[in-house]
């Protein structure tokens, strides 16, 4: 009588390459084997490797983050069979807790150059950077961000079932389609890529195909998730995903110790190993019933809270730093807000690139505030002043101190 | 001894026009005199007409929303003389108190017609509907979308302070650019219009002036914040506003019961008259101390709060309702996800044009969620569960009941 | 078509004595005739004295605190008559909004003499003491008490219906055996009192009963609320009131701008005139189906917040400051807990007397923590450290500076 | 480079009895030796016990909670040398996490009987009844409570530094004086206890000294803190404790998943065994700096939040169930608030005992509303009604339902 210790469905070896290791896999196909299954309404313990597969060290150089290679990221483990899963079934998924690795209690955030990776600042910011942050319980602060603390709010950055053939074809369709006529001087999605491909257990020929066919896991997609980066999937929510292949083959990772929202530098969140606590549910027929084309969620009950009065909050509008007027564009507004933020906390001594990591993964909140009040989109940025040791707020007195220094690439 | 009632520095008539009210302006520009003048550090009543100026009326009907003319629009009280204030100083706005006029208490809600105004979904939405909400306290409630009620987080949508002669001619000239160069059909910016210009006490070469050079006050822009549309502008909130004319010529109004970010249908707020206090104190010489380009603010201690749990959470991506894929698009994420809601909740009965309308005013949180994952930007709109009188959660049953009809036009 | 103005169901005159207007009343008695009917589901609004019926100035002396006329006080609106209500129902008041009159924005925090009232701390601080509260709109400050200003939870100190006659005997038999028994050199409860008894528009026989038997507004009482001073009772709010006579005789009044937990100096809220908005509704045979005996509530949604970490928090227990030790006394641990925080804020240089004073009035939360380890009760009470304009936290450098003083009496 | 795995400055063993494990003891005492040494500014992992040392099973019987062996309790971790700490200093300690042992996710609930340890409602439940909660995650349920379900807001029952002589001596005099002049037929406190003391690593006369002298650890005492059981000693919290002999003695223990406000059952809390995550930090001259006579805290940011009109909430006052009247009694007030919600709760199938279990372990909210208003005290209690999985709001329809049972006793 009593509980016994919680199953864990995938172990991951930190000391072995991602690639070697069959549990986990690294694109979206649904020809991607089963990797164990999972009994409906069963709880279980679920470990994840980091996001680059270990590429990253905890040192005080973004080397690493700079020869970053992109082939070989977003390992998840999965994919789990749920039993009585069907297409056009929810998967109700409880996030009853995350944790980093115990011997392992440290994370990162990196800015990638643009040339390797870029992010939401890199015309701005083109070099890499990286900021390690120690885990102290349920808080986190880095060497290389003084006076900055603040409690994770830990969730996944990807979780979601497999797309169906259907599915998957639509989703490099619509891809290649703007690969091809996107106007824009940059990488604007990436298509299939066999190389480094990592399809779990699969051999051969589905593994070929995998290759050849599968989905990146770099973007979230609507039909099914995946790599939505959504700060409040963190523990206690529930998360009502899609099933579009029997069995859900579900899959997680990418775990992040905290992020903010819009996960600016890309490498954004602080990316960290360690083991995920869930319950999965099937909800039968749920996608109708809820009249559901994507994900939907009800967060936890435990989110850090400091009080609406606390956030200092930024404004941004869609024109462009180079004042040039954007039609109602909430992307452009969102990137000057967070410019006006990285302005703001120069004056304290903070670099450009110390903020920018720290916006990427210190619990922020980015609204959308206007979106009608032609031609400018209206965004906000709230920055809780409580994850500072000393006093930000705009009235009162501000000093530059000695801030040192985030990691750099050697050149 | 003992505090004196507070100064209303200005009184408005509901029953005038307001083209007849000189306390009144609806152009942004330097040479719009002085309307009265208040005392770095006072604490002043401000009484506004709503943003029609009184073209819409507590009936069910949305002719008037149809046939609104909108170079009537936008009346601001003001400008106010704040002594001590120059350029380059800050105008700390401290929002005291919003309230409605007590013989007035009800609001609005609309959509426009595309023709006519649009909105955030009018490709989809291009009929005119019209809610109205009565006060009941801090509570409002519609009898035209039923079962939903909620306090209201009152606030103004439009404050700022006016451009000088330099700030306007760079808005003269990047909206033109954009208006000549857009690809779009449709209006994307609003030009300076002298038709209905209303310049305050200005008559004659001040005020054809005013109407050649005029900025609209339909957007909201980086230097001076303006219609921003900002919800947690409400009571206990501190914005920082630029100032760049002598005397800072403060002008506010386009007051809002509530909002929802994005205020997606354009007359999207509930938009009401009524009465706010603040108090206006200069921070000298602020611009440059807080390396500031636009507004910042700190929001007020006493917003409604629902528990993080409460919020029924959707997501959307930038791929639009045609399956095309659009680069790192948060506008397109955003329509995308507010679809998503207006779906879920035709289980219960709604109708979609009641909704969107809903959407426009509730307190709805909008989240930029990731910006970074090419190619697909996901945003996330947030419902609070609990200004429903019935159980919205996914896991309850759903059943469809009589909502009755929102106030659509004749046709 | 359209909402009119919300009904006034009673206006007061606040130029007038409180004993001459036939709308209010001080006793809790059935006889006290109906002032006025309430539909069930009405909502109306109720104009209120303060609690000293006028008695205190705005003014700088506390020589009105220390003569009050406690025979002269809490004078209630009402009582009215709710259409359907029977003894065993239940009354739903839904607080919709509280305001001071417009024209008389401030209120008052008193520590009333120990021969004359006394208060939580009267063995310690005997002495009257008066601290004036100015209102900016949802704010107030006090000249009495600088460096601190906060916004209120607004809320009647007092709200309750009429006991029935079996119910007002046994108020009396109990307290009266409690004044008969006690052997404490104290008052310890306030029999029925003809001095300067008012029932409302009774007069002569009726008077006279109401005065000889009539229950003391003073304490709240299990059977039906009354006098409770919770501060949670804000807008917003839905009390379950049981019903104890036909036609329920509702009374409201006590206005308090803000309270501390405990309101410990007794005139301890921030006392005002002013409005309250309530809809009352009647639930049939509430008090059965509840299993009630005494009152219930649900607190509105928009109380301030701070975050938790935003509360300095005191601890107490059961052992007094001449170190004697208590059984599980939570009176005596929360005592110890007050002194404890006024301690800690002499630091700063305020004087006892004015902690005492914010302590009663500001948004203070008070808990029971332990009630089970023998033999010490523990107690918590948690400030809010934003209240403040300075730094308070125990990590940060105190400095004593001039807080001038708050109102005394002349000796 | 990079952080190492945090020190765990004490491990435990579950299998061995607890009175055989030299780094636990059961006394508050000056003598009981160190158990090992702790850096100023340290973090360190500390492993506990349950507070009864094991004595409690995971099963369905109350055998264990009826024949408790009340002087084999409390055993703490420490005490700990921390360096540099002398007396008047103050030992700030950072909760940064507390976990429950992993291959042990279960907790208990009890009520003890009357003759063997009590609780705050033994007159009207006067025997032995139990609740075993599982842990999901940050969640934790019970099968003996079914449809109840919370996050823990998980904290340390116990911790303070060691007394000085002198203060033992008071402890010893002043709770004496109570035992030996109560008149009630209750045991009141628990003098010193030879038997059964385990005093650390001590033995001889020093472990005979310390169980003729030693404090019994059931009380928290205003003077250093120790059992205070305050919820709000969580994860994130910071408690400034009195430090009373040199190296300060710190000790820790009784690990609480969840408790309610005033752990109403005595054995309240939900009791486990585990380790904490903490730092310690010494702040010279603290006691006087403060001003501090008892510890004072800031809880985290983390706690659980429902928003405040998701508590049902329930009022009471000083006349106690046999309809006697007390003056000013907040412990008499707050035991009829708890009877209030059991009879409250009853209407949907629950037993008496299973919620005086339920309201002692789930995070409900007890305050002090009035303790001024002579003679009655007004306590309330909130109940957070989104801890159950059906709508217990007063106005949704009730149904009784089997609710199963708790454990008992076998008779």
């Amino acid at each position: 009588m009593g509980m016994n210790e919680i199953r864990t469905a995938l172990k991951v070896d930190l000391k072995k390459p991602a690639a070697d290791q069959p549990g986990l896999h690294n694109r979206w196909h649904p020809d991607v084997p089963f990797n164990g299954t999972i009994k409906n309404g069963e709880v279980v313990k679920i470990e994840c490797v980091d996001w680059t597969g270990g590429q990253i060290g905890n040192n005080d150089s973004a080397d690493d983050i700079k020869n970053i290679d992109l082939t070989k990221i977003h390992y998840l483990s999965g994919p789990f069979e749920v039993e009585t899963a069907e297409p056009g079934d929810v998967l109700v998924v409880e996030i009853q807790d995350v944790q980093p690795f115990q011997d392992q209690p440290w994370g990162f955030t990196g800015v990638f150059t643009k040339e390797n990776g870029g992010g939401f600042l890199d015309d701005i910011y083109p070099d890499a950077a990286k900021a390690i942050w120690d885990f102290e319980g349920i808080f986190c602060s880095s060497r290389h961000i003084p006076h900055v603390r603040f409690p994770g709010l830990i969730h996944p950055g990807i979780l979601g079932c497999a797309p169906s053939a259907e599915v998957l074809a639509e989703w490099n369709r619509r891809e290649s389609e703007l690969i091809s006529t996107t106007t824009l001087e940059r990488i604007v999605a990436q298509p299939p890529e066999p190389q480094n491909v990592h399809a779990g257990s699969a051999t051969g020929d589905v593994k070929a195909k995998v290759g050849k066919e599968g989905a990146r896991t770099i973007p979230g997609r609507p039909e099914h998730g995946g790599n939505c980066d959504i700060k409040g999937l963190s523990r206690g929510s529930n998360t009502f995903l899609p099933i579009l292949v029997k069995g859900a083959k579900f899959s997680v990772g990418d775990l992040h110790f905290s992020q903010g929202d819009g996960e600016i530098s890309f490498c954004g969140a602080i990316e960290m190993a360690g083991v995920i606590t869930l319950k999965l549910t099937v909800m039968k027929n749920g996608m109708a019933n809820l009249g559901m084309k994507s994900p939907i969620y009800l967060p936890g009950p435990v989110e850090p809270h400091y009080g609406p009065g606390r956030y200092l909050t930024f404004e941004g509008f869609s024109v462009d730093e180079h004042g040039k007027q954007h039609y109602m564009d909430a992307t452009v507004a969102y990137r000057q807000t967070t410019l006006r933020c990285i302005e703001y906390l120069r004056r304290f001594g903070y670099s450009d690139y110390q903020v920018y990591l720290m916006l990427s993964c210190a619990p922020i909140q980015g609204h959308i505030a206007g979106l009608v009040d032609i031609p400018n989109a209206c965004t906000t940025l709230g920055l809780p002043m409580d994850i500072f040791d000393f006093d930000i707020s705009p009235t009162a007195a501000a000093q530059k101190v000695d801030m040192g220094s985030c990691a750099f690439a050697t050149t």
